[in-house]
């Protein structure tokens, strides 16, 4: 490779970047609004609720009070759980009581938790001490209707300004997405368990 | 609502869960595999890097030893690095030298810095007390050739066995893809930013 040719590629290439810059700059400059937001992952793919610990995680860097209640999931303990009861003057953890719904079979009971759980998450979104709600895998509860999707809605259009959620869960309602900020569709481009790889620990579970 | 209509809701309800488990039991008795994964998360959407983040908090859960290397990001403090350096036994946590590429507009610089955290990065891959490794927005870096592709799929090929190794960024390259056991593509459907609302901190910082 000639220096010329390397002198030509790196003209491309500060002349392409300073274009992405001026671009960038000026979507900073007219980004301005300061509020809490509405964050929905959904789909099929894998990363959703992991997102959702990570901002948690982002959150308590910056010295955020986090509030956490996670549906559905209830029947094993998971890392995620394990690593954030570690803090607990600083994340408020709830998990439903009652394993995967393909597990317990009663419609009734999976009402009854889901309620228990939503009752819970309702009161962090009035809470403004709480910055940050992750209520995790809920879009599930919804889509079965244990829960109702407007009274979800309702509970965000009160809760504190400032206070950001995070919604996780697979076949999000469109209601749900119309209220959101900021909605993620995850989609399955490969998964290991398909190739026959167990759940492993750290990256499922 | 009449107590006839909920029996046949309930009975309805047990058999499709009832189906449900004995499809999710069966590919759970199938998936027998333990070994350490490759998780790549891509697409233009919000949640690849707190995905990440949320993997390396859930593996924490379980006692195991982390190595995070941040690449391209680096000129400003993030809420994930101010709360996963509060664990210097647990997480090994490096932050490429410069900012974005967009903020330097040198691409030998970019280079330099690039192979610098690779080499950082390439270590952790060879070591088997790291049981999880995070390489956040690498994908970037193979994306402008800042560090050659079949370099990291050797590296990946050649680690120890039961390590999990989790990359991050928008355009990750086909070979990259190929190399993965577990690879999600996170697409935009709605973001904050669009609607003029700042990168908020816990969410996206």
């Amino acid at each position: 490779m000639s220096t010329t040719h390397d002198d030509g590629a790196d003209a491309r290439h500060r002349e392409r970047m300073r274009r992405k810059k001026a671009l960038v700059d000026d979507k900073i400059a007219r980004a301005t609004i300061e509020r809490g937001v509405v964050v929905v992952t959904t789909g099929n793919g894998k990363g959703k609720s992991s997102s959702g610990f990570g901002m948690v995680a982002r959150a308590l860097g910056h010295g955020f009070k986090v509030g956490v209640v996670q549906f559905i999931k209830g029947s094993f303990a998971t890392g995620e759980e394990a690593f954030f009861r570690r803090f607990p003057d600083d994340v408020d953890y709830h998990v439903m009581g009652e394993g995967y719904t393909w597990e317990t079979q009663d419609r009734e009971r999976d009402v009854q938790a889901a309620q228990a759980a939503w009752t819970i998450a309702r009161s962090m979104l009035e809470n403004p001490a709480i910055d940050l709600v992750l209520l995790d895998e809920l879009n599930i509860a919804l889509k079965y209707r244990y829960i109702d999707v407007g009274q979800v809605t309702a509970a965000l259009a009160a809760r504190p300004p400032l206070q950001h959620v995070v919604i996780t869960g697979r076949a999000a309602p469109p209601e749900l997405v119309d209220a959101a900020d900021t909605v993620t569709e995850m989609n399955v481009v490969k998964h290991a368990f398909a190739a026959g790889i167990k759940a492993q620990k750290g990256i499922e579970l």
